[in-house]
């Protein structure tokens, strides 16, 4: 589990070649291992005829840490294109409207998500500002929704990881592969905290029969951190970035 | 009436000097000319308590064309204070929740908007991109919709008016006063059918009893375009405009 504070996004025009928008393919590929299991939780499990039956036929989703696309637009699409072929059997009286909610941290570039959206969509697009640990939605008010590998990200770096008089400080790392006991636990401990803060946040937002995808890293059972591909990468960045540092002071 | 076709809106930082955020005082006055208007048609119109009961005790108010702030942010905190006000009696077992729609074009700066938010809001946000001349929500789905100072905004220019084999050319021109009655006409026509269009889409998406309030301005009749500030003020940007254009070719 990576498990870093995120910091404000900054603005990438979709044309940059160092954007979000052209390097998401590790988050594109990460979505579709899920993909089929989504679908099958969808038909089997969703029932689209008790949910429009209390929402004026219309299906609420919302895609949360949407980041500014493109990955956000095709899963989307794809769980409505599911949803609606569910409401093609003779149930269904007619085809029902779709609202799609776009949520990251007001930091968030929204303008380059909001100009690229697809020109033929087939729902009413909003975004929504704010943080998914806490409330950002009515409550008994959305479907289906989704959080595509963004719950690794912390609400706040913890203050003992920079208190150099605690023992979980995590000198100048800004990664837990290969640290003490007290840094892991402290990173665990706010992961934990921030974990439930969204899954509260969510049991009121969602109505009942609701679905939550949650798409996000993990690692094997006894796998020892030191041997996380992420950490090794962001061990290395954390040199690099204490190099660069020593160079302007 | 003035009427222009918009153009997409520049992004302006709240804290540059040329932003519109500092820079709207003129439609804050124009906005609060309708207030005590408005104020009335909610308390003496607007059955809350039957909005609330169809829609999971949650009311959902929208402002059409809203720019970047902050007069968007005053202008529906008042009619949330209106609307509470009104939910104190013993009728109301408890408090509504409150969630609030921003909407303009996709090129509007929704990055400034949402980052200028007010810390302390009572209610969800959400932005909305998109031309208010079409459906931007779903059906029956809103119960306050206001459009201030932003109903004078054309879906787009008519092609007569850049047309020089037109009676209508407007002759490099980008206002109508002083403009022949050809001008005139297509101007007035386009503006029909795009007030029309605005009525169509909000007459689905507000519910029944909900309220619709729009501030435009507008001249006494009688009165000649030749005398509109507006036109004055516009007629001077178009000589400039030729006379920038001039020197580049």
């Amino acid at each position: 589990m990576a498990a870093l504070a995120k910091e404000p996004v900054v603005k990438n025009d979709v044309e940059s070649t160092t954007s979000y928008f052209k390097h998401s393919i590790y988050q594109k590929l990460a979505a579709n291992v899920a993909k089929d299991a989504v679908e099958e939780a969808i038909t089997k499990k969703l029932d689209v005829k008790f949910l429009l039956s209390t929402s004026n036929n219309t299906i609420r989703l919302a895609d949360l840490g949407c980041a500014v696309g493109p990955n956000t637009f095709t899963s989307l699409q794809s769980l409505i294109d599911t949803i609606k072929n569910k409401c093609q059997c003779p149930d269904f009286s007619s085809m029902p409207e779709f609202q799609v909610y776009f949520n990251d941290q007001p930091s968030n570039d929204f303008n380059t998500l909001f100009t690229s959206l697809p020109v033929q969509k087939e729902y009413y697009a909003g975004g929504v500002p704010g943080s998914f640990h806490g409330r950002i939605f009515p409550s008994n008010y959305l479907h289906v929704v989704q959080c595509n590998y963004a719950l690794h990200w912390l609400s706040n770096l913890p203050e003992e990881l920079e208190d150099n008089n605690s023992p979980a400080w995590s000198k100048g790392k800004i990664h837990y592969a290969n640290a003490p006991d007290e840094v892991l636990k402290v990173y665990a401990r706010q992961w934990a905290k921030d974990f439930n803060d969204f899954l509260n946040a969510r049991a009121k937002e969602i109505v009942p029969g609701g679905l939550l995808i949650v798409v996000m890293p993990s690692i094997p059972d006894g796998m020892p951190y030191s041997e996380l591909a992420n950490g090794i990468l962001y061990n290395c960045f954390s040199s690099v970035l204490l190099d660069m540092a020593k160079r302007v002071t």
